[in-house]
């Protein structure tokens, strides 16, 4: 981890144990300087990084202040946004239907970058947080990338297997949100009546060289999801 | 506009342009900084803007290269995001049900930091696209920053005005989502039966000295909307 980063995890853990309230002035750039013992350089680096994960806010001529969300429960929008303390916070069990290999459709071939009946992993999994249904997720992972998985891989994390075992380095990501009216298979896995609202949020996952491998489509149940996002 | 802004509003016009595909390489730093005769520490600058805008990603050692969505008529839910030209894509129509002012309610006085009864003007609006209702805006404005309001303001751009007119310095927002079943004046509004399923997008504005003075409850049209994100 670089110096820049340590700090600025530093500073957010601090911010969190001490539960500092938004709008809290935080020390200034050479008292930071003096605190952790870097350079300014790296101070205005930490600083930046603060920033854009939405933990601090700067005013021109007044100082740093702490931001943070105020309402607990949701989910957040971006990876990099939020209190890490809060991702903990969402214990998340996955149940796995199924794994199976299937042609990739034209909207999953669009989406991959793949060809029309190339072969793809389908993982099918239900998603509870505190034994409340969260979401039904069907993914499609491209076999190019994704060379090998299984159902105990996608009973734990996916994507920590991903990078850990088959070294895929995550790059980014495209979301589409909407929302519908439950049908069949997503109805029953979610426990809810036929029509029942749904938000859909599709995700493309790409490698850090720009290559999709991920096309997830994630039917959340709305009594018990809710999103939030900083800008 | 600094000069690195400059030159990555060009960049970004010449992919939007050439129409460029995602993972078009882009020309190197130092091909960019003859190209547009600036320092190679601007250009970097540059794309650092562009690559937060998710308008480019960079592979070490490799490149840089376009990246942009890849689906039409989804509205961007960070405001800092995607290509300027498709905010203009949509043409947003306000009609203006009422401004009025009214008591700051419970949640209302939570979210905008001020106390319970405090007036706050109090904005209904039903937007449009392309003649198709998009959502129903409930807005609460904090009297003590925004002064003053009126029906005609409301039918046009509020931001717009806040910034022009009353020299308001929008600083960043918090948004929350979730959904529901649609119940009576938003059922009417959104020309929906009663139970259809809504996604209600509660924003709350801060001024750049983070001062919550917005706090706003839009309920979307769930067969006429549709968002994206890039992560």
């Amino acid at each position: 981890m670089l110096k820049y980063q340590e700090v600025a995890q530093q500073i957010e853990t601090k911010i969190q144990t001490e539960n500092l309230p938004q709008g809290t002035k935080l020390p200034s750039v050479s008292e930071l300087v003096t605190e952790y013992q870097v350079s300014k350089n790296t101070i205005l680096q930490t600083l930046k990084v603060l920033e854009s994960r939405s933990v601090i806010y700067q005013v021109q001529g007044s100082g740093i202040f702490v931001r943070r969300r105020k309402r607990k429960g949701y989910i957040t929008l971006l990876e990099n946004q939020g209190f890490s303390g809060d991702l903990t916070y969402f214990d998340v069990v996955s149940k796995v239907i199924n794994v199976t290999i299937v042609k990739a459709t034209e909207e999953v071939a669009n989406n991959l970058h793949c060809t029309l009946d190339d072969d793809v992993y389908l993982v099918k999994r239900v998603q509870s947080i505190r034994g409340q249904i969260l979401c039904v997720e069907e993914s499609y992972y491209k076999m190019s990338v994704v060379t090998f998985l299984n159902e105990s891989i996608a009973e734990d994390s996916i994507f920590h297997y991903l990078e850990k075992a088959l070294n895929i380095h995550i790059g980014f990501s495209d979301k589409y949100l909407s929302v519908h009216k439950t049908k069949g298979e997503i109805s029953r896995y979610l426990e809810l009546p036929e029509d029942s609202p749904v938000l859909l949020v599709e995700e493309i996952y790409y490698t850090n060289t720009g290559d999709p491998f991920d096309f997830a489509k994630n039917y959340y149940h709305y009594e018990h999801s809710q999103f939030f996002l900083q800008g």
